[in-house]
């Protein structure tokens, strides 16, 4: 069904919209009387409606032109559906095992169909706070980031694709302009967006806007994020947008946060900016993709990636030096925007249900200042730590 | 006129081409009797023809499609005229002064038609090989710079325009791929497009090519060069783009040269790959750069741009701290840049007058191998210069 303009739907239009949509009404056999559907939206930028039947199910998200958490304060350009689209077609070609099939998109509608991650899936940052560990996740989270942050950087694409890929991103403007905002910009001066554990933290709040040397190295990162086209990132890949099972690590992330052209690191960043008890998963996690990434390169070192030609570096000696630089770089990057992102969660406009949950303002406040601390020393001396191992200890000593 | 599709004009079929067409035909008071014709380009890219009449004149380029210098070995787009009359027009516009005005541009064709810089206007690098001084040089080169940098990148522009410009300028993919080739690529490896002052530099030539770290670092410039875009650069801006006179100085570079939205170090570096006599003026030129970019800054501190927002970055000692390091990346950048383009010029496809008009081959092959040693220095050792002062100085003191 091509709808003729943009309108935000119901439950009720929701059924009609199906029944005029094969595409749609086929995967749940064209039944209509047995069908349940539940509104689950707990993103910012989208409604998402959960469409079960006797036959089949899937999922319908639908773009909206604001941020629903802060009403229409942050107006929002409904194309992202577009680009989230886009990147979760390419990003499920390059990774089908741990990316949710698209059925249908309606671009004059900004409305996407896809697989619907059937129970006992959860929210991963809901089975971490639940203290559930997954044996798999860090196996499978590498396995993504590995795949389609090799197979659309310049190390696997020519430079030709590569532009291609960098233009056709550049619309997505809108929704990489909130992100300035709200992780690179507001944290670190006065706006009505920023919240943080009042009065317990008002002066870190404060010393985050008075602090010269963050706000120097934030400003690195900012211009990474405005002006670096690495790879097709996710850009919203922390633990509230990955559903788990003990066997399963899905994607649901994109329609709700950023996609582009954009630091390869800033996937890596969402996912680090987390709580202690699963730091080994962060290690083994990092470890592993180090292993596959590289792994990767050297599958396709002949391939047609346009960054290192085969003619210069296929030395062995060489490629290990472009291979340690390349990943030592994507980690010190990453650890900066993870950084940005921890400051963000604490002290700007949205914050995340791991601190949220603790009911005492003080006890919140104290665990919500040791993150601070933490993130400010990580993105201010990132460039210092050799491997994550060197991280992993940073935290825990901060935390014994 | 708009031509129905793309045939390379010669002088004959270029009077019926102006006739057809009143924004040239006007140029010349629409009298073609005492019209001169001269071809002259000197360029790789495109066909340039002097046109003088009685009470007026202009200048067309005409863009082919391959690479003069090199025959049909390097096939190029035609839509190289679009970008180069897009980038020449904005630049124009940021100064006037120095660019000179379009008056006709015919996409189909691939066509230019532009201010004629009359004598005595010569290419600077002639003037400079005739051991010629110009007093006004580094005021006028700095100022071109600084202008064209500092508003097309994000200290003034929005992150939205920055997308927008951005995007547009993907599609100079073909030139961006042959600067790829020949800056970054070719110079380190076997390539049939080489050459150098043989017998005497086949040893410095290898050594380029064996030289691991040397390759590091231009990887990481190459990587600069394909994924960031920080400012509209000219792109070519060497000493053979450049039109003086004692009192007037051009860009007459467009046209040559790839343009596109990339690391604004490049447009540097170009100007620094240059020879010890006019080592003064390349030290006067960046600090006066240094000084009219900050001006610039500071003057449009609260203006569109995005990068430093007012509400976080005014304070006077974050200003100081923010425009020391990004004016110390430039620098860094610029040194990188410079060498890369000063090693391609001795060991890759493309040479300069400056070396090629040393007969002696052993003469000239002494020259090239300081050069080559100075350059892998900068390349691999950029980091550590402060200031131009001691850039200068390892050059002096190579050369005593």
């Amino acid at each position: 069904m091509a709808s003729a303009e943009f309108r935000p739907l119901d439950e009720k239009s929701l059924i009609e919209y199906i029944k005029a949509t094969p595409s749609l009404s086929s995967k749940i056999g064209n039944k209509f009387d047995d069908l349940t559907i539940k509104e689950v939206g707990d993103g910012n930028l989208n409604f998402v409606y959960i469409v079960i039947g006797s036959s089949g199910s899937f999922v319908i998200k639908q773009a909206i032109p604001y941020v629903r958490s802060v009403g229409e304060s942050l107006p929002m350009t409904k194309e992202r559906a577009y680009f989230e689209t886009l990147a979760l077609t390419e990003h499920g070609q390059l990774c089908p095992d741990h990316v949710p099939e698209v059925y249908h998109f309606d671009p004059k509608m900004y409305l996407i169909g896809m697989r619907y991650l059937e129970p006992p899936h959860i929210i991963l940052r809901k089975g971490l706070i639940a203290g559930v560990e997954y044996p798999l996740l860090a196996e499978h989270m590498s396995e993504y980031m590995a795949r389609t942050l090799f197979r659309t950087s310049l190390l696997y694409r020519t430079t030709s694709e590569h532009k291609r890929a960098v233009a056709e991103f550049c619309g997505n403007v809108e929704l990489c302009r909130l992100t300035e905002r709200v992780v690179f910009s507001d944290p670190y001066k006065v706006s009505e967006l920023n919240r943080w554990t009042s009065p317990y933290l008002d002066h870190d709040a404060e010393a985050v806007r008075e602090d010269n040397i963050l706000k120097l190295e934030v400003a690195e990162l900012k211009s990474k994020f405005c002006e670096r086209a690495q790879a097709l990132i996710h850009g919203d890949l922390h633990t509230g947008s990955v559903m788990v099972t003990p066997n399963s690590t899905q994607m649901d992330t994109l329609m709700k946060g950023m996609t582009g052209n954009g630091d390869a690191a800033l996937d890596w960043a969402s996912f680090l900016a987390y709580k202690e008890w699963i730091l080994r998963t962060i290690e083994e996690t990092w470890t592993l993709f180090q292993k596959k990434f590289t792994a990767l390169w050297h599958q396709h070192k002949d391939g047609p990636g346009e960054a290192y030609l085969p003619e210069i570096y296929n030395k062995p000696e060489l490629q290990q030096l472009i291979q340690e630089k390349y990943v030592k770089d994507l980690f010190h990057d990453s650890l900066g925007f993870g950084a940005a992102k921890m400051i963000r969660r604490i002290v700007g406009v949205a914050h995340v249900e791991d601190f949220e949950s603790i009911k005492d303002a003080s006890k919140r406040a104290a665990c919500e200042r040791q993150a601070l601390e933490l993130a400010k020393t990580l993105l201010k001396e990132r460039r210092k730590f050799q491997a994550i191992s060197g991280v992993i200890s940073a935290i825990r000593k901060l935390q014994s």
